[in-house]
Formats: structure tokens, sequence, C-alpha cells
């Protein structure tokens, strides 16, 4: 199967080593410099523009920021079939979906890998990223494309979990971005007060758990906590009561 | 040397094994079951009342929830000599190190294992809790007395750390007891929401580490949240702001 993925930063190279390794033709789209190095490293066959994409592989996957992967969606439904399947692996859900649904892509399927690391890009991406872990695939219009999409989420050894991208987003929000967020506040809790900051040591592994998060990037970071602003509002509404109630 | 340890749950049971596997004679005072599970395991030589672990002893180690132990520390006052090198394992040191000056015992070094674990009790204990583990220590009136609970810190693989007892609070609060209190309202937050409890597969690692110390054990929580709550509120209002920051 030839699969074009646009995009080559932790998730989509990951996803281009893990089908490559299976033997699909995997085509990249991406600034020349990524695209050197993931050909080199035998993670793709070739670069390609998205315009070329759109007409040779079956399954085009998106795996820009989300911001991106509409603005993508909207050039591919200038450029290809209706029935093309295309998928993305964004962080939040709704939006897409129904970016999707009004440019009429039958063939699309929204996704997510529940598979994040602190680090990000091509250089800290790796075949075994989406090993046992769940990924989220939103109800498409085409079950035809639905099966294609879950097909390639197991042939990397994903477990694909069908969920409304209502319901995902607001999932997210609660178990993701909300610790996200969680983790980036404790660390400056910490950090900003000046007798803690000279005993850092005294940390246990319960803290260094909790702030690892902390290392994530800020910006791709900021960009999904926009697009699921109303949600993310609302898990810290739900945050803060918890939390009062366990302080008491 | 003859160490007494006062409470046989996950701390003092642990140094009761790897004090006995050191060499050293360890006395348990406790209720007769744990001790006699403690002497079943090989865990101490022998259970002893307070007032003989007073005058058998060369070091007293109290490792009882906090109000337990300033209530032994009492007692003990009025069994021991002044210059007995007594020590605590408690989560908070303020009010035990006030307590200890008051009661003139000079050979009090208060003391705190940054080691803990969600289970808790003998059960759980292990020779190894301690090893490359930080160990906070408080000033004492008496070096002596300081240089006998090093020695025992060290002899247990743990690193002792000497900070005052106001450091210590206010750094465990950010680094501990609030991190507790968050690790709670995202897992109530996120199970208090029924669309998400029905996708808590897509939680991902970031998640699972965050929530983890969700299953420490809430009453002996409750009370050392009480002993440090001056230094837990203030936490908690560092964090919210650190979160409001964090959300823009």
């Amino acid at each position: 199967v030839t699969i074009a993925i646009v995009g080559l930063g932790l998730v989509g190279g990951s996803l281009a080593r893990a089908l490559t390794r299976r033997g699909h033709r995997v085509l990249g789209v991406d600034r020349p410099g990524p695209l050197r190095r993931a050909r080199r490293d035998g993670a793709i066959a070739s670069g390609v523009t998205l315009r070329a994409a759109a007409s040779e592989a079956e399954i085009v996957v998106l795996a820009a920021p989300p911001l991106t992967n509409r603005r993508l969606l909207r050039q591919l439904a200038a450029l290809a079939p209706a029935r093309l399947v295309i998928t993305d692996v964004g962080s939040v859900k709704r939006k897409i979906v129904r970016e999707a649904a009004r440019l009429g892509l039958r063939g699309f399927v929204g996704g997510h890998p529940m598979a994040g690391r602190e680090r990000s890009g091509f250089a800290s991406s790796s075949a075994d990223l989406f090993r046992g872990r769940p990924w989220a695939l939103t109800p498409a219009r085409s079950r035809r494309a639905e099966a294609r999409v879950r097909a390639l989420v197991r042939s990397v050894g994903g477990r694909p979990v069908r969920v409304s991208a209502e319901a995902h987003d607001r999932a997210v929000a609660l178990l993701s971005h909300l610790p996200q967020l969680v983790a980036w506040a404790l660390l400056a809790a910490a950090a900003g007060d000046a007798l803690t900051r000279r005993h850092l040591d005294l940390a246990g592994p319960g803290f260094q758990d909790m702030t690892r998060l902390a290392k994530s990037p800020r910006g791709l970071w900021g960009e999904i906590l926009r697009e699921n602003e109303d949600e993310v509002r609302r898990a810290l509404r739900a945050f803060s009561r918890a939390l009062s109630r366990a302080a008491l």
C-alpha cells in the first residue's frame, strides 16, 4: 500500500518508520531538511509534493500541528477525489472532523494515537512508538475508509478505539490537556519559591512523575490547548472543584 | 548498636529490616500483631514496651503517624534522659521539632526519609526502601545526636540532607503534599465526568504517572496535610496562580 505522511515530526516520523518496516511504500511531504533526514534513515521511500501525494497515495496521513492539518485538508479537498482516504493524528478532533464534513471529504477519519512523549521531532521518532497504545478513530461517512485506517493502525501495533469527536475532546481535556497544564504549574510553583528551589533534592519519585510532562514543547501545546479551549476550561473548573474538596 | 523503632508500618518496618540486615539489634514497639509479624520475618530482635525501649536503646526512632509521634515524644521525655538520641520519620517537621525543644530533649533530630510509596503497612516494607534516597534531618542542639542519626541514615543507604524544619515544611508542601492533592483531584475530575469514564482507555502514560499517588492511604495523608496546613495552603495558592498563567 502507498501511504503519504504529511509532517515528519515525532508522530509522523514514527509512523513512517513503522509503516516502512511493515513493507509499505511511504511518501513524505515536508520541508527539504526533514525529507532528507527521513530518506537517509530509510523511514520514507521518497519525498513528494502534496499534489503528488494526493494522486499517488491510497491513504494520506496529516501529521502536522492542528491548524496546519486543517489548512492541508482544505488543500487536499481541491486536489483529491472526495473518496480519498485521509486521516490525521492531531490531539483535538471536533474542528477537523467538522471541516472535513464541510468539505465533503467522505473518506476522512479523524485519528489520535495516544502515544505522546516529552521529546518531539523526527530525531525522537521510533517505529515502536504506537505498540500497544490506544489510537482514537472517529466515525466516518465511508465504512471502507474506516476499515482502511483501522488496518493501518493495527499494522503499526496500535489499538483502534472508535469514539465520537465530542467524547474524544472531552476525555483528552481531562486525561491529557489538563495533566499537561498541571505539570507546568506544579513545576512553576516549586521553582517560584526561593526556599524550595534550594531544596529540590528533597523531591521524590512522585514529584518527578508528576512533572515529567512539563518538558513537552510549549509551542505545539499552546496550539492544542487553544484548539480544545472550551473543553480545557471545563476540565480546569472540574479539577479546581476536586482540588478544593481534596484539600479540606 | 541497639535501636528501638516505634511503629512498624511501611517506613518503620523497612528501617527495621535494613538495620537488622546491617547487624544492628532492633527492638520493636507496636501492637502484638505487627510485632509478631516483624519477629517472624526476622525484621526485629524482639518486641518491647516504650519504657524498655527508652532504657535499652541508644537511638529511638518514632515511626508512627505525626500526632502519635508527638504524643510518644512527650512520653519519652518522662521516661528517658534528656540526652537520649531520638529521631522521627514524619512528613512534617516544625511541630515535632518545637515540641522536642519545649520538652528539653537536646538529643532529638527531626528526620524525614523521602521514600514514600503508594502502598503502606509492614507488608509493603523493604530493606531497600531508602537506598539512594534523600533523608531530611533538622539541626539538633546536640552535635553528637546529629552525627549518630546521620550515621544511621547512611547505614541504610539514605543520603542525609541537613535542612531547617521551616525550609523542609515549605519544600515538602510544594514537592510532596501539593502533588498528592493534585493526583487525587486529577483522578476525581476524570472519574466525575460520565463521557470520560467511558473512555479511560484513552489515558496515556502521562495520566498514569500523574495519578499514581492517588492510591496513597487517605487517612494518614489527612493527618499529614493538617499538620502542615499553613504551608499546604500557601502551596495551593502558588499552584493556582501558576495554573491560571499556564492556561492563558
